[in-house]
């Protein structure tokens, strides 16, 4: 099966300066995978030729076969109402993309750009899948053991019941389960220290309900189990979730900040880090947030990808490889299934069914 | 003037092993302070020997003379349920220790017992002060410009109305006053980002009411600020505050060890990382989680710091320090002087009245 990607080819702080060479560099390590270009065909034609043109001698006549340019005629800005972005620019390369998924043409859409608009317009034209009521964004962040937690919701839910939560863990599930290839991917609960008051009453409620699903849920976790890898997935409403995330970036940036300065402080020290080069190198690769750029906008009927809007290539890159798994394992089809597995199970016929399926 | 602070010399994970030699080292670095050691009589006095016999020859008479045991019979466990420890447990070190805070007999007390008993004790023995409905739980943590940031709730409470978080602010900015010596600290309001609705109806509406008291209020901060340094407070409600805490946590252990995984590599990279050692233990020093240890229980009648239960004897003295700051630098009289400010500010009796106390 072949994989096709509709780019938001203008989209992010960097435009086509970085889609496009990202979008080559994806074709490349991606034999089966055809990419749409979506963008002012002008444009997107020059940053083509002038990045083919690179990697000339090499593969690129086969490259250029995989990729079609779609023309859109408008390009929505960073900072743009999201509101204004989806009633005013039909023809917009983000709407476009889009459509490529509703149509049929891609299976999955990425975009660095403006993700207010990106949630806006991917709702209004794709729908939600049945059973979930909003869209939840979702990430996978990398853990101590060298795996990943697929956390949700990072932003777009601020005010969460506890049934938005158990769509959620749905959701983290199945994608966790495509991402990483894991049959029944372990499902934790966000929530607070042990020695307090154990969390608020959405939260407990939540519980009781995910609980009575076939889920692997494995009950509470805390803060710092996220990067500790305790479960597969992290469940929160999107407003925790968000600052947990821009938290702990910030945490990241510090510690660095403070590395870097010990190490330049004098010529000894940056003789000694000269020495270390090798494993400080290897280090500062498995922190490279870039790694880990791609945020899933999941409950709609189609997949769509979020990166950074300021990714470079190397992470733009990385958001089409999520949304090439995503796709490419079924993403959909999972959580079709899991939610309606969660629904027979929860609310449960009989007291008996319900602890059948929980341990299902 | 002398400080003189009440200890829970049997709490924590190590009890007097921590807590005597902590004790003393603190009181070398600080002369006028005085220390009472609440515990088991027999016990604290015989970690008290053995200690200062190591600091003979040094100025152990002086020390001594600072220093009263204070008899408690009972110690708390760090998995006792807190009622329990509340109604059970009246001669405890934890709460002998606080007592004497009530009683006028110390300026402050630090515990590194359970915080959900040191909580319910507390709060039963001191009550709160005037306009404060809850005590929260707030600590400072370093930011990547060298400074702190005061962050509060961290757990405390896990449901608060806009009421609450603006008693917090108003805590925060005192604490961070006495502690960091700025006469009008920043407070921000942690929110979600700007490209995503923002945040929810209760930091909404605690904007508009701390926007209206004296207080140096700028606005909403995202995540990544708290270590970014961009407010000198940060207020959130206590289940935000305690995953944002222990997510940061659990990312800077993840970095550290993928620092440690890749510096022992192999024979090159810890021959490189040997060259780099006098900048890797300043950095190591610079992030140690030790130094900052010591949160503070606010909103009560008395000052009460909590230390981490595992803290050893550097982070316990870290502790003694901060507790040390706010009694000498008058915290109470600052959060009142602050309370009653913002009472006569909000309510406004006039639009005018409001608009001039907002700008005080």
């Amino acid at each position: 099966m072949s994989v096709r990607l509709a780019i938001d080819a203008m989209g992010g702080d960097h435009g086509l300066t970085v889609t496009v060479p990202a979008a080559l560099s994806f074709l490349q390590s991606h034999p089966d995978a055809h990419l749409l270009l979506v963008g002012r065909p002008d444009e997107v034609e020059a940053a083509l030729q002038q990045q083919l043109s690179r990697v000339q001698g090499g593969p690129a006549p086969a490259l250029s076969a995989r990729i079609r340019v779609v023309p859109a005629s408008e390009v929505i800005r960073m900072d743009d109402n999201p509101v204004q972005a989806l009633r005013n620019r039909r023809d917009s390369s983000m709407r476009i993309a889009i459509e490529q998924v509703k149509a049929g043409e891609a299976d999955a859409c990425v975009s660095a750009g403006n993700t207010g608009a990106l949630m806006a317009i991917s709702r209004f034209v794709l729908k939600m899948l049945p059973g979930i009521d909003r869209p939840a964004i979702a990430t996978q962040l990398p853990t101590q053991n060298g795996g990943f937690t697929t956390m949700l919701d990072l932003g777009a839910n601020v005010d969460c019941e506890p049934a938005h939560l158990l769509q959620f863990a749905v959701m983290g599930s199945a994608l966790a389960s495509v991402l990483d290839g894991k049959e029944r991917p372990t499902v934790g609960l966000l929530n607070i220290g042990e020695e307090l008051i154990k969390g608020n009453d959405v939260v407990k409620e939540a519980a009781r309900l995910i609980r009575e699903t076939p889920l692997n849920f494995v009950g509470n976790v805390e803060g710092n189990d996220v990067y500790g890898g305790k479960s597969d997935v992290v469940v929160c409403d999107g407003f925790v979730g968000n600052v947990a995330l821009k938290t702990s970036e910030g945490v990241a940036q510090m510690i660095g900040s403070f590395l870097r300065q010990e190490l330049s402080r004098n010529w000894l020290t940056r003789l000694g880090a000269l020495c270390a080069m090798p494993a400080l190198k290897r280090f500062r690769q498995r922190v490279d947030h870039r790694r880990y750029n791609g945020a899933c906008l999941i409950g709609l009927r189609g997949i769509v990808l979020k990166s950074h809007g300021s990714a470079d290539v190397l992470a733009f890159e990385a958001a089409l490889r999520r949304a090439y798994d995503a796709a490419r394992n079924g993403l959909l089809r999972r959580i079709e299934g899991a939610m309606a597995a969660a629904a027979a199970a929860a609310p449960p016929p009989a007291a008996g069914a319900a602890a059948e399926g929980s341990t299902a």
